[in-house]
């Protein structure tokens, strides 16, 4: 326990048993009760650090925000892909990783769950790729085993362990667990960082559909966790004038229609993961590098025809194309506006596409916290790693195998 | 000899007597006289290729063009850093960008070449960084040797055959060998593909300081160069429905008021050059990666402040500034908007920032040029080769040595 305020523990403790209070709206008055702890973003970093500081400093009052809805209609959480494999992790983080796992499989309830092969095809790996495939009658429109050594696919690695589930399911059970532990939510509030603590901003809608402040608070906190996702290295830079050189890049995610089903395993081919989904395919573009500062997405023309997915990522499906073919045809929905394609802004941590999620200190008190491209299979352990340090915990689960 | 028109080698062998015309603005009346090549874009890579096509194949009447001056004041030409280096190239590039260096020092009077050493700033090298910084007093101000190690920066490898030139220089002075070879050259006309050939359309300002088109010209050309920078490979994707996958990125080049002098070296340092230059430096920071379609250069915010450096530059100079502390001072010219700072798109060959000059026929007769980060040390030689290459040519002068 490095922080806190010095309320009698008996009190706090006592609060363990009540579960927290939750503001959805204006209407719903909100005095400031007094917090230790701020959780501002409430993705699937954010409402995991919430739960296992409710977990292992239980005598923290906590208060998660988010600016959105639970988990947020813009943010990163809701069109994550939700593929956990750990096949290109270094080593040293694989315990972590399976930790990750099983805690995806049991401890969120219904988050669609589910253990599903991962192929990865390229010029290595133990399997033949044509001949792999072959045994998914349903991958025979997508992947063509003719072309395959042209596109310089022959070979196939198994991700045995790979599984597939609902970032958005895991994200609201957290917050859900977390508010049953004591945590106090508070949504569609806006946080500014201020010194010690945050500013917020309560909004509501009006009858013309803008956006306006209802109210605002200034919260004070000794411990404050900035989990806003791509917009996190901004605010803490932008509120507090620490630099950081975190980046962030948008992703879209189109979908591809043929036809899967539950035994469908998930396939990755030149960085470009189609995760079975909904019975069809949703399309997990690979991220090359951050975008820059100002960038605005837009739609991007192939030949002269105007299309709602970014250029970037018309490139890497026709570098894909002459190995899955489907990626050519009506299949695919390219849309016709940026709007047409679901789309995000992700973190990057560290300001590369390779970066893991990580926390880090950026002020007093101030910590931030970032998924990015590999929060499916790291998020939730990092979220607890940074949860166990503010709680002043030593040893981590995964640590016990 | 691959193209050309079937007229007799006699009429065409007499124009290479006689220099060619040149149409700068509109006033002066045009009439399609039949050419064989048309080259679009004057700047360092369209002169050179129109150069050395007069002296490979003076049998092909010839018109290069531009849509705006000569340099373009918008091009990338005009602002390119002038510093030849071998130092990084590939062993099999280098008797190619030696012949580059002695071209550069002789075959185009005076481009303010100039012998200068330059010096790597890194973690390996022959020599010791701050002992080497020492042989030059007006680096003291510039680099600290205490600095170094921390900034991993402590060993140097010194490239004492580098030279600086002016690029806009060497352009200037090819165009006009080519023209008095017998190229025509029309400036302030706008080029688009056409199969066969380009329509032109020759520009004119009005009294309100707008561009309008004055005439269209539809030019007929067995060969067609594509020398438009930045703009190339969209020209050729756009107008022909030809996809490629180079790509382009945004580059600003700062001035930093540090005294210099004829002698001083050029620094390279966490791949940004301190290119010596009027009296200063002028900076060329590291490009990374391609900027994404759609980017609009803008100014960065710097922990709330506003610059005219694009934020990717300003991350870049912040990562030197511990190593080059005059960074962090009033000697950088950072500007207030982006306007304030000079700047231009690079083309990025094969879509990378590594990638090297290169020539490729996109289509039937036409043939992309494009120069990109290299262009000071491997221009030159890449635009031969093209002009070789259309001229039937084998052997190249650099194959001697």
């Amino acid at each position: 326990m490095t922080q806190g305020d010095t309320r009698a523990q008996g009190e706090t403790q006592a609060k363990q048993q009540t579960p927290g209070r939750v503001w959805a709206h204006v209407g719903q008055a909100f005095t400031d009760p007094g917090y230790d702890v701020l959780v501002l973003g409430a993705g699937r970093m954010g409402t995991a650090c919430a739960l296992y500081l409710r977990q292992l400093a239980p005598h923290l009052k906590l208060l998660l925000l988010d600016e959105g809805g639970l988990p947020n209609e813009e943010g990163a959480t809701i069109l994550a892909p939700g593929v956990w494999s750990a096949l290109d992790l270094p080593p040293q983080r694989q315990p972590e990783a399976r930790w990750v796992r099983a805690q995806l499989e049991t401890a969120f309830g219904d988050v669609s769950f589910q253990a599903r092969p991962l192929l990865h095809l390229g010029d290595e790996g133990e399997e033949d790729a044509a001949a792999l495939l072959a045994l998914w009658p349903e991958l025979e429109g997508v992947a063509d085993p003719a072309e395959l050594p042209r596109a310089r696919l022959p070979r196939a690695r198994v991700d045995t362990e790979a599984a597939t589930f609902r970032p958005g399911a895991v994200a609201l059970a957290a917050a859900q667990q977390a508010i049953r532990l004591g945590a106090d939510l508070m949504l569609n509030a806006r946080a500014r960082l201020v010194p010690g603590g945050a500013c917020v901003e309560r909004l509501t809608v009006t009858n013309t559909h803008e956006v306006v402040t209802h109210e605002t608070h200034t919260l004070r906190a000794g411990l404050v966790v900035v989990a806003m996702g791509a917009n996190g290295p901004h605010a803490a830079e932008h509120d507090l004038g620490v630099h950081t050189t975190h980046a962030r890049a948008y992703r879209q995610l189109p979908r591809l229609n043929v036809p899967t089903s539950g035994a469908t395993p998930t396939l990755r081919a030149r960085g470009l993961t189609l995760r079975p989904q909904n019975g069809g395919f949703t399309l997990v573009p690979p991220i090359h590098h951050r975008d820059p500062h100002g960038y605005v997405p837009g739609g991007g023309h192939l030949t002269g025809v105007p299309t709602g997915l970014r250029r970037e990522t018309l490139e890497d499906l026709v570098a894909a194309m002459p190995a899955l073919p489907a990626l050519g045809t009506e299949a695919l929905e390219s849309g016709r506006s940026i709007s047409d394609i679901p789309g995000a802004w992700l973190a990057l941590p560290g300001g590369g596409a390779d970066g893991l999620p990580l926390h880090e200190q950026v002020t007093g008190g101030v910590y931030l916290l970032l998924g990015g491209p590999q929060a499916d299979t790291l998020g939730l352990s990092v979220a607890y790693d940074l949860a166990a340090t503010l709680a002043g915990v030593t040893g981590r689960p995964w640590d016990k195998a």
